[in-house]
């Protein structure tokens, strides 16, 4: 039992047209109407596909494909938003291999004892509405469905609103559910698989994920009459901790990152001092210790960058992910299907975060990476090669299908 | 002969509150409907004050009031628009005491030999279109007609466009034309007059200006699973740029000033490594030398970065304006008119652009300067106390007077 490659590749290249940008990556953000017309197409495929299609409070889309007994499902699936300037793997590919899987079980037949399902979950990136991995989120209960809702983009529209305008506000129950397991492929997003030439990670946990919120304050003013002497520059400060948290890996050693994405400055313009910059610090480590440390750091980094500067500063750490260790039985039946297809493969830990690591919490997960070019990811070059991607493919299928156990 | 102070105030709230901010200051950015609604109360100011009413090409409105003979005229004036959180004094000021000037000539029924007029020129700011008085530079023949028209804003209006849409895309050349005398009267939007306590700055010339473009192209890639030693991000060069930039008047010396004012990243996202940093550098001096050897150093500054975090740039230095000397006979005439007022007043060089800087090269032109409190502009909390507008605003009668001559 294998899948059909051309079919999969066909259905990426549809789904990949949606939202796509000029330069061939794509923009499809969480509950925009990019999004609810990438959302229509895999609903419609999933119908044609036999599914019966539900859709829940989160606007998270759930498709099962009945099995033998009454059990709790194996669920495979991912997310379809993208961030602004994205590539048309991340995320799309977990959703399309999942369906693909069951379009294969469905071509030869196959009866499982337990259900076997998909799932769309919403705003993974984080990009328009904050934290990510929302939808997901609610439904392990880890982020309340009010909050939620509330969560607003960058020109105050709520989550929940847009959620109804876009169609997919739906009526189920977002709370856990009685599972047999979570399965999700996704591209591995950095460079080990490409260097080593290995088609297939067997993913054994996401690392401690941090998010830090930091917001400096200095006095706005006329940037020519204005002496030195008197300055108090918001992004002098922020320039500062820019430089400082992109140091703190080499205080800390080990395999932490660091990352300033988001900077803001008011009021943005050349002849104004700035008198406000807000910045966001992203911090993640294998090593749950290791990001205790560089939060302490960043604290340290933005009292004295503020102080040096003569400028107020508000430091916020508002969402913190433990380091998430997957089910090892799951995680082995991972590893059996790849060595029955006689793939490379080798376990390796995934440095970004996934719906997968709020699944954890409640049903036995595990994930399968294919190889991303260059280890490039969050921009319009990401790809992957359709001969590691059908590794991949095929271990989900033989995974999915194993967890599942024969009617 | 004295202004009306209640008159003066009583235009200067009703003005102020044409793009007004619920904190007490200004966004009204040129050709808005905010900066249409403003002009279109002057100009209806400006009729009632019986002067005959014309706009030129690029939005400039003219407002003259015949001489004696067929002399040039004395024309005083500034600009109207503000930036995005400006405060009620940048601007609108000196266009509201050039009117208080002619309100009080026609109320003394004084003849002048010379015509007096006003004038307000279109975006001086620079904030929503570049470069920064593009009006008075273009009637100076300093840039382009054509170039001013295609200069657009961030959403990728056209100046041109707007001007129409507004309705202020007059008929008459924009061209020099033959003039007595502009007499600019401005907030200093620096700390000095204050600091000494003196209410009239005699500008005798303005610094020189250099404004760069720096853009920063690095790799963008997800925050998380990208190692340290592969990331090159447009944000960590830029971060060293600012740093850098804020440094070089501490190597310069004398009293160049320095500004990063407006920074924008791409994607800017907190999980994606920054691809691309765009930047501002405003460098300031009354030497003109000293900014000459500021761009060298932002030359190095912009390699050294770019080359210490693998990422290209492209740095442009694509405005500069040299050090404006006013004319002496202009100077000496509003220091006279000082004196005779018996009012404090000291010689002082602008660390800011004015229309008055382009005008200077076409007219003998002189400047006005008023205190701002704590020194401050370009921000909500601009302020100017109401005795030291009325001692400006009576130099700028005085001085005006003397130059159209009695009839």
């Amino acid at each position: 039992m294998r899948i059909d490659r051309k079919r999969l590749e066909a259905s990426m290249d549809a789904l990949g047209r949606v939202g796509a940008t000029p330069k061939g990556g794509l923009n499809r953000l969480a509950l925009t109407d990019d999004d609810r017309r990438g959302r229509d197409l895999l609903v419609t495929w999933m119908r044609e596909a036999g599914l019966a299609v539900t859709v829940d409070q989160m606007g998270n889309i759930f498709g099962i494909r009945a099995g033998a007994d009454g059990l709790p499902p194996v669920l495979m699936g991912s997310h379809a938003d993208s961030v602004p300037t994205g590539g048309r793997y991340d995320g799309q590919l977990g959703v399309l291999c999942a369906l693909e899987v069951i379009r294969t079980l469905n071509d030869g037949k196959v009866s499982t004892r337990h259900p076997v399902g998909m799932v769309i979950f919403t705003n993974e990136e984080g990009a328009r509405f904050q934290p990510a991995m929302i939808g997901s989120g609610v439904m392990a209960g880890k982020i309340p469905l009010e909050d939620a809702y509330n969560a607003r983009d960058r020109d105050g529209l709520r989550l929940g609103d847009e959620l109804e305008r876009i169609g997919y506000l739906g009526s189920e129950p977002c709370v856990p559910r009685p599972l047999r397991a979570y399965l999700e492929l996704h591209i591995e997003q950095g460079p080990f698989l490409e260097e080593e030439g290995i088609p297939v990670g067997i993913v054994e946990g996401i690392v401690a994920i941090a998010w830090s919120r930091l917001t400096l304050t200095g006095v706005q003013d006329h940037a020519g009459p204005t002496p030195m002497r008197i300055r108090h520059d918001a992004l002098v400060a922020a320039a500062d901790v820019v430089r400082g948290v992109r140091d703190i890996p080499r205080t800390i050693g080990g395999d932490l990152v660091s990352t300033v994405g988001r900077l803001d400055v008011t009021p943005n313009i050349p002849n104004a001092i700035p008198g406000r910059v807000a910045l966001s610090i992203d911090l993640r480590a294998p090593d749950e210790h290791h990001v205790t440390r560089a939060l302490g750091l960043v604290d340290r980094l933005a009292t004295e960058a503020a102080h040096a500067e003569g400028v107020d500063y508000e430091l916020d750490h508002y969402w913190r992910v433990p380091r998430t260790h997957f089910d090892l039985e799951v995680v082995d039946t991972i590893e059996r299907a790849a060595r029955s297809l006689r793939c490379g493969h080798r376990r390796i830990l995934s440095g970004a975060g996934h719906d997968a690591q709020y699944m954890a919490a409640i049903c036995p997960t595990g994930m399968i990476f294919v190889p991303s070019r260059d280890g490039r990811s969050h921009c319009e070059e990401e790809f992957t090669a359709m001969d590691d991607i059908e590794h991949g493919a095929n271990t989900l299928l033989l995974a999915g299908a194993a967890l599942a156990g024969q009617a």
